[in-house]
């Protein structure tokens, strides 16, 4: 009977630059009642936002010029939210996180990021949490922070884990947003069963899957909606846990040749 | 503390057309060691062949004549794969079930079906469990077929559970498959939080969640990978779970006119 349990981990403070976050992980670990700690194979939701603030992956917008491209499509965006205003210096930071801006319709820039993502406004977040008008950007290489993480929480509870780094991301036909990895280690983002089929022949019934994803997706559902609950544990999955960090989220990215939507 | 419990439900026999896919759930929770049972407010997780299966959603490819253009489309796919044959009378089955082919490139045929999902062969898979060259389509109305299967668990169980019907779609930008839902009952698919901060102004991490494709990428997670395992128990999210149906899996749809993708 395969069997897979999901709890969020409270007691985490605001995370703040510099602050060492699988400290603050592990101290909230040892406040849970009851006592529960990391186990063996353990997997570490961990959402972008407590980890581009701690490694300082923000930028104030006061120290923002926008250049006449990000004007331009402030006012496009603003625009198309019937006015609703749309800041000029937030625009230049998405188009300084982005690769390539994809589309810019109905009130949404979607880009393809720097790291390879294609998602809304480049993944960066507006927020009042450290300072007014601050942005958020994704970790610079987030398949990094989660093999960074991996390692202290590896120093700090002598388990062997597996950290997945995770944001929302809109879908292309489909309404609202799924939690995705940004950033894995320890575990494979996908799973390939391409061409084989069971036993006695049945069909299988996906083939390659994105099991990080999925994964990111079952952390949503159990952390709370705002900023408070970052980290959730999943248990459960050990036997998809790796002792080498393996190749990361990087593995999820379809290159830019192989995309069928341009 | 919120937590999340998954487990797959074994014990199912093969399902056939013209099963009662709810008496065959009902009968294999009584038998599950330790009895376990639905509680109130568990969600069950079915994956699309077990419904389809049940509900003579299968063609026999022996009884389909392709047209010109499954013909072509099937030399197209069959040429981008190497030489691997297509055949074309799986992609007459494709173009029956379809709306609109939106791409046929690098050897996937890219649909919107008459559903309106977007998603590769329409949804179509060939299988042999049933007869040799069996095509499954998706169920006529999985919003329909998740509200028969709660009515009938309801019967069988007297919970009032929520029922997601749930298939594995490939993504725009991301390797692999995710499973999502093609249709529910009980629960709403979205939930938004568009413009709502927490009590001390934090910023969410996300808006509008689309909830039920995360619960089903949780149940991918439990079950196994064959068909053996079409059925996974979700417990700890009876908050979500409504007495109403609700609007179903549609409501994830966008409509065409608000694809930036076309």
């Amino acid at each position: 009977l395969a069997c897979l349990r999901a709890r969020s981990l409270s007691g985490l403070p605001e995370v703040r630059p510099g602050d060492d976050l699988g400290a603050l992980i592990a101290q909230a670990l040892d406040g849970e009642r009851p006592p529960h700690g990391l186990g063996q194979g353990d997997i570490v939701v961990v959402a972008q936002k407590a980890v581009s603030k701690a490694e300082g992956a923000i930028v104030a917008l006061a120290d923002v010029q926008p250049g006449d491209r990000a004007r331009e499509l402030a006012a496009r965006t603003t625009a198309a939210r019937g006015g609703k205003g749309v800041d000029a210096r937030f625009v230049q930071v998405v188009l300084d996180q982005s690769a390539e801006v994809m589309r810019c319709e109905r009130g949404v820039i979607v880009s393809r990021t720097i790291h390879g993502f294609v998602c809304a406004n480049a993944g960066v977040d507006l927020s009042n949490a450290i300072e007014p008008d601050t942005a958020i950007l994704l970790p610079r290489d987030p398949d990094a922070s989660a093999r960074a993480l991996r390692s202290r929480l590896r120093e700090l509870t002598e388990a062997e884990v597996a950290v997945l780094v995770t944001d929302s991301f809109g879908r292309a036909w489909r309404h609202g947003q799924c939690d995705v990895a940004i950033g894995c280690a320890g575990l494979s983002a996908l799973e390939d069963w391409r061409g084989r089929t069971d036993s006695v022949g049945r069909e299988l019934s996906a083939t390659w899957l994105a099991l990080a994803d999925a994964i990111a997706a079952t952390g949503e559902l159990v952390r709370a909606k705002d900023s408070r609950e970052p980290v959730v544990i999943v248990e459960g999955l050990e036997r998809l846990v790796t002792e080498p960090d393996g190749e990361g989220a990087a593995a999820l990215l379809r290159a830019v040749d192989e995309d069928l939507f341009r």
